[in-house]
């Protein structure tokens, strides 16, 4: 799944390749990509204008149509996007596809059909609506200790909580909890201050990473566990053998040894 | 991870889009990519010549290069190719470029850096090195019941052992078990003569309807297993819960009333 670092490089993509170029077309391949909007209307609004930039807020995408309209997009687990010669054949699993008047056209590619195109007047009023907690990146650290402390349940899928704070899914919470050093099932009311603030700071630096790499698990760093994110893989600490486990349905990897048990000697 | 039918899905892509045009250039992004072969090696085969067809067995892709040289792709968990203008900006992720004197380009596409771009003499020679058995819509109903028969284990880790057929994996192994209603943990040798014969049959029905549809879960039948492989999901017959379990440490979804465990009643 797509998390912030992605839909952050898939913004920058779209900015370096399809800001300000009218808009000739719009044609969806497949009716169930769309959400709340029909083609009608989305190609209505888009038609004969141009993007003129975007905005991310957790997995969500927005771009700016000009007309007081905003394209949202979602990624599901499979989404990507193309910029390519008009004439060329569709992509692979290209459900939306924008053809400029310069030629080229941006499709939105979508394999697993999990991701979603809106058109909305306000994306803040979409953020509220769906309930999504600030951005990953922007929360403060007050205000992350602030709405992390009265949620239930396991560390893990707290994080995953988009209406906490929007933006990290499986993958990434588990970077942020191995260089935290906090075990995966963890209680939120069983951390402690130091512990919370661990986890703000090594969010924080976690994203900014893997936005470095594009969201490359390859090109993170040898010490970060993303790239060890397997069932039996040596611990990038050198501390023991990465273990795989269930937290409230989700997978989680983890080092026994770097992020005990609660409860348990540190 | 993309099976027989993604890989063929993008064979045909391939033959739609890259063949017959003369190579300006080969560009690797990330050295890691290639295996066997150096860049300098394999953009010496390429330039100037021309892909002249394709090839597919099992998850491989083999492009013919007309001068006794064969490139062989695997994409790994997340491959694709996309067939772009020169002057676009690289895909996200593009791992190979192939700059084409007709203006365009192709780009192997591969985010998780799973998968492994080769040169080879002979295809049939990387097979057999490979140890791939038959690839699954080659393989004869006879020997594909001789070739399994001697196997041991769990049914669905042995069709997904390459080196029996070659082409199936996790979602597809899934499907034709559904179909064929057999537990995914049946050891092979509990398995009746009419039940791997249904399994023959099934694997070639899954995999041609799967191709027909490019891989897309979503365009799979309402009855089929793809489209609600996930926990908790109804069975497409109506017969109950899918359920999830680990098989020698893979992921399984079945339905437990649809294929009931080995030794309980039918």
């Amino acid at each position: 799944m797509p998390e912030l670092p992605e839909i952050e490089t898939f913004k920058r993509y779209l900015d370096h390749t399809s800001l300000r170029q009218k808009i000739r077309e719009v044609t969806i391949t497949r009716q169930r990509i769309l959400k709340d909007v029909s083609l009608r209307q989305l190609a209505g609004a888009l038609k004969n204008h141009s993007f003129r930039g975007t905005e991310r807020h957790g997995k969500y995408l927005a771009v700016d149509v000009g007309n007081g309209k905003q394209m949202v997009l979602h990624f599901g687990m499979t989404g990507c996007l193309h910029y390519v010669d008009q004439d060329d054949p569709d992509s692979p699993y290209a459900r939306m596809i924008v053809t400029f008047a310069n030629g080229h056209r941006l499709d939105y590619a979508n394999k697993r059909m999990l991701g979603r195109v809106r058109l909305v007047d306000d994306f803040d009023d979409l953020v509220d609506e769906l309930e999504l907690g600030p951005d990953a990146l922007e929360i403060g650290a007050d205000e992350f200790d602030e709405r992390l402390r009265p949620h239930g349940g396991a560390i893990k899928s707290t994080l995953m909580n988009q209406s906490l704070v929007a933006g990290l899914g499986n993958t990434y919470t588990d970077e942020i909890l191995f260089q935290a050093r906090i075990h995966p099932a963890t209680p939120v009311d069983a951390l402690s201050a130091p512990e919370r603030k661990r986890i703000y700071r090594m969010m924080r630096k976690v994203l900014r990473k893997a936005i470095d790499v594009q969201g490359e698990p390859d090109r993170m760093p040898r010490s970060y566990l993303v790239p060890h994110r397997h069932d039996g893989a040596p611990c990038p600490r050198g501390n023991g053998i990465v273990h795989r486990t269930r937290v409230a349905g989700r997978s989680a990897y983890y080092c026994p040894v770097c992020q005990p048990r609660p409860g348990r000697k540190r």
